[in-house]
């Protein structure tokens, strides 16, 4: 195993997040197809656009790194997807729906924002800074979503959940 | 799906995070044995027992809304966990081990913090304070570990996994 070092694990969790993001492409489309609330919906398609360009920047840090962009199953999002899409089924005509949709959504974030930490941080351990600035600017972008799905949350969604439900 | 209210999917997230937690013990005390730096496998061990903790709050929050503590397949946890026992497999005996453990056990800490903000979120639109109070706790105890987590690498286990591969 002496010759499954950071770089191979830099490599190998590459391709995980590259194959999420396609994953998360296609969840996106749904849920804003899903949405009930204008607002929600119009986060999803504005962070699907944006994920067209996190793949960009993944394709290239491939490039930085001599490799041809593939990914390779990522369990993790298959789980955060499929937990998603349960939520989206069963809550179906709800007023709780679109809460549930916009816990769903921030779940997939926290694990895009887990996952791109670390490949930031391995690869300024590597000495590798372009790769670490496109990374970095796809961690901001994720966070920023976060935050603003937060806002959603308390600003509007989970009301209009509360308040139908009374 | 007028009877699937904003009570409901804060009951179902319950029992998602209830079952979660459960599977989270187990994974954090394979994960300790596996650790191969003193301070990660310590703070492993630090956040198995914190996590008892965060299990009796939730047998808590299950009393306050006259519930049965009761678990239910978290497909997300489930997926998550079985990418670290991946690395685990996959890198033992390699120095980027403790490296991909580390970054392992920060995506199920997301998911956490993902899970417990919108619990929090959900209890305080419902009114619940003291349930509220409960998962806010667990929440600043899953951004510590985060936290803590983050330090440990930047500081150790990433420059070790570097050093030993060059």
């Amino acid at each position: 195993m002496a010759d499954k070092t950071l770089d191979t694990l830099f490599h190998e969790t590459l391709r995980d997040i590259y194959y999420a993001e396609r994953k998360i492409t296609q969840a996106l489309r749904k849920m804003a197809r899903a949405a009930q609330d204008p607002k929600l919906k119009e986060a999803f398609e504005t962070h699907e656009d944006e994920t067209q360009g996190q793949i960009e920047r993944l394709t290239k840090v491939f490039e930085l790194i001599g490799k041809r962009p593939r990914g390779k199953t990522c369990d993790a999002i298959e789980g955060i997807i499929s937990e998603g899409e349960e939520v989206m089924e069963e809550f179906k005509g709800s007023p709780a729906h679109d809460a549930g949709l916009l816990a769903a959504a921030q779940a997939v974030e926290h694990y895009e924002i887990s996952r791109y930490g670390t490949l930031k941080a391995w690869a300024t351990q590597l000495g590798m800074d372009e790769a670490a600035d496109l990374l970095g600017q796809t961690l901001a972008e994720e966070e920023k979503t976060d935050g603003l799905l937060t806002k959603l949350a308390k600003t509007a969604v989970n009301t209009a959940a509360q308040k139908k439900a009374a």
